[in-house]
């Protein structure tokens, strides 16, 4: 039992004050877990775009203050009523996404969308009493999508954290919260291709490289990068691309110029970008008869999806993933085990490292479309 | 060896001359099998709707004079040069599309949509030398998605003809030659309903209800047949099709009210229509985090197939099938020996009966909507 269980942490954390000002480091109370609740002791975290998406707020439904936060890795220091899978100490991943263990996604062998613990981006509080475990004199600081990771101690549900390997080093492991595994997972679990066979990756960030690396572990023989940046062609060839093509720079629909490349169209592709163009030609850039899409980007909400039903006729296969299909729970040790065992490279993601006290910097990193992912170290 | 082997042979064949006019029965030469084709001898055919559609030509590319029928039960009557899989004597189902055992497809487990013998609406000659092998006084007379089964005797590249059960009836299981097993593989083959699962049917014509028949014999509890015909609700019954919806008599579009039917959508769909409306609504009722759904029907050359993207990305899956994935000559034999086993049932498909004589009672009946297959006897 640490001595802190039961009683309120005061710690630093990052605070969201409005939208798209720098976040403030800020002393912050964090109460003790409550039911089907556990506390970590957050050590590394890294800095993803759905983090700057509601940072920005664009568009979006504006819930500050909040500490945002969702890739990252750390200890539990307590538990709440009812937990039995965890206890102090043990290492985790807490995830933006849940696994309640008991509903029809969670019993279903094929879903990783749990209906209770499901991404909710509007949420600010636990799903317990509709309350916040963080404040600042009494006034409460909001929760973003059941991490809030930027802070040195957070409160999670339970069904949000899974317990990995003790060895794994947490400074490189905690970018499996996020955006690796749901690309590596989209060719993994969702694309399979098939050793030998050739996959096209749309969009060539971290989830992107995340989809390449999954085919190169499958043993792709043929990866067709695709992104409207040709400086990141270079760094992409780190995780197994063996050409590109830069649609700016096509006199064709990129679609075409793939099946022209490949004798009809790729075995399969990953879409990750979130453009719906992009999303289109990644369907119709498969060939037919055995070809496979998955769909990983984000769309903007007005985008609609257009194709000639043909190209689905012809026996193609239009898939979309959510966060690769990985339960949080039940995946997420294996995939820490895939980096233990050498099969899953990830410090070639990890570019840039700031401390804790220079948030701010990651996200001026990311503005600038620079690197890939910038670990945040809270010690 | 037959008598006739090597000769030409004259008998009776139903000539289409012209566009939506009635068959004529005429006396045709029918030439010997040239390489890589045999001759049958057609015992059984029945009429599907792609033959109909041919017939009338409305928007297609008409080939005139033209001997149409692509469902039907023969023996082979002689065999060209190079042929080793099939002699004499053997029973057979020819099929519009074929399986060369050598291309990518063939060679693929995934997709029977063979490069060289792919359906081809628009060719009247064999592949070999690009002739007809049938004629009238030496005018050529043109085939028709390489089976022209309305003949007496017709000649088919080997790849294009599926050596079934000696013991099989041909009058019964002439029908699994297209329509029938389009919609039965569609669900067996594709969407692949586990036992005790929900599957909607889109259309209730004979290939819908095949599809039904195939989610009955998969073992699916909740079958909902969908038609803007109510009438064919009660002998679909027949077909293990527990629930209809009739989308004309819904307040709300008929994906959301199936989604209120079965807490969130489908396990599986299956649309047999081609109609796109149909098509969307078919992918839009599966349930999300498992939801399979599988186009049969062929729309509109210029339609287009729409939906929001994250459809998609909510884990529901989209594809689209040809001849129900089969292979013809590798899989159907196993069809047969599925209704010989009496798991499939086809009785229920056949409602009408003519002699060749009478072939266009059969094109009636269709054009009526009435019943499902009509079975032309040819002696």
């Amino acid at each position: 039992m640490s001595s802190t269980a039961g009683q309120v942490i005061r710690c630093k954390a990052a605070v969201a004050w409005e939208a798209g000002k720098p976040l403030v480091i800020e002393e912050v109370e964090v109460a003790p877990p409550q039911k089907m609740e556990v506390r970590l002791k957050i050590l590394f975290t890294s800095l993803c775009h759905t983090d700057v998406y509601f940072w920005e707020a664009k568009g979006q439904n504006p819930v500050f203050p909040r500490i945002l936060g969702h890739e990252a890795g750390g200890i539990v220091e307590s538990i709440g009523e009812g937990v039995t899978d965890l206890q102090p100490g043990d290492h985790v991943l807490p995830v933006f996404t849940g696994e309640c263990k008991e509903c029809a996604h969670c019993k279903s062998e094929e879903s990783n969308m749990c209906d209770l613990l499901r991404i909710n981006t509007d949420r600010g509080v636990m799903i317990h009493d509709e309350k916040s475990r963080f404040s600042i004199n009494g006034k409460p600081i909001y929760h973003f999508v059941g991490t809030s990771t930027f802070s040195e101690y957070t409160v999670t549900h339970v069904g949000c954290v899974a317990k990995i390997n003790p060895l794994a080093p947490l400074e490189k492991v905690c970018i499996l919260s996020c955006g690796i595994s749901t690309g590596l997972g989209a060719t993994l679990n969702v694309a399979k291709p098939k050793k030998g066979s050739s996959v096209a990756v749309f969009g060539l960030g971290a989830v992107g490289l995340a989809a390449a690396e999954g085919a190169r572990i499958a043993g792709a023989s043929r990866i067709i990068g695709v992104d409207v940046n040709s400086s990141r062609f270079e760094h992409a060839k780190k995780f197994g691309v063996t050409e590109f093509v830069n649609p700016k720079e096509c006199k064709k629909p990129v679609q075409e110029v793939i099946a022209e490349m490949t004798d009809g169209g790729v075995d399969r592709s990953v879409e990750c970008t979130g453009n719906i163009d992009a999303m289109i030609s990644a369907f119709e850039c498969v060939h037919d008869g055995w070809g496979v899409a998955v769909l990983v980007g984000v769309p903007h909400k007005d985008a609609v999806f257009k194709t000639h039903p043909v190209n689905l006729l012809n026996e193609r296969t239009l898939k979309g993933t959510f966060f690769g299909n990985y339960k949080p729970r039940s995946d997420l040790p294996s995939v820490v085990e895939k980096y233990m065992n050498k099969e899953l490279e990830l410090e070639k993601f990890i570019t840039h490292e700031v401390p804790f006290a220079e948030i701010n910097k990651a996200f001026d990193y990311m503005l600038k479309g620079e690197g890939l992912r910038c670990i945040i170290r809270m010690d």
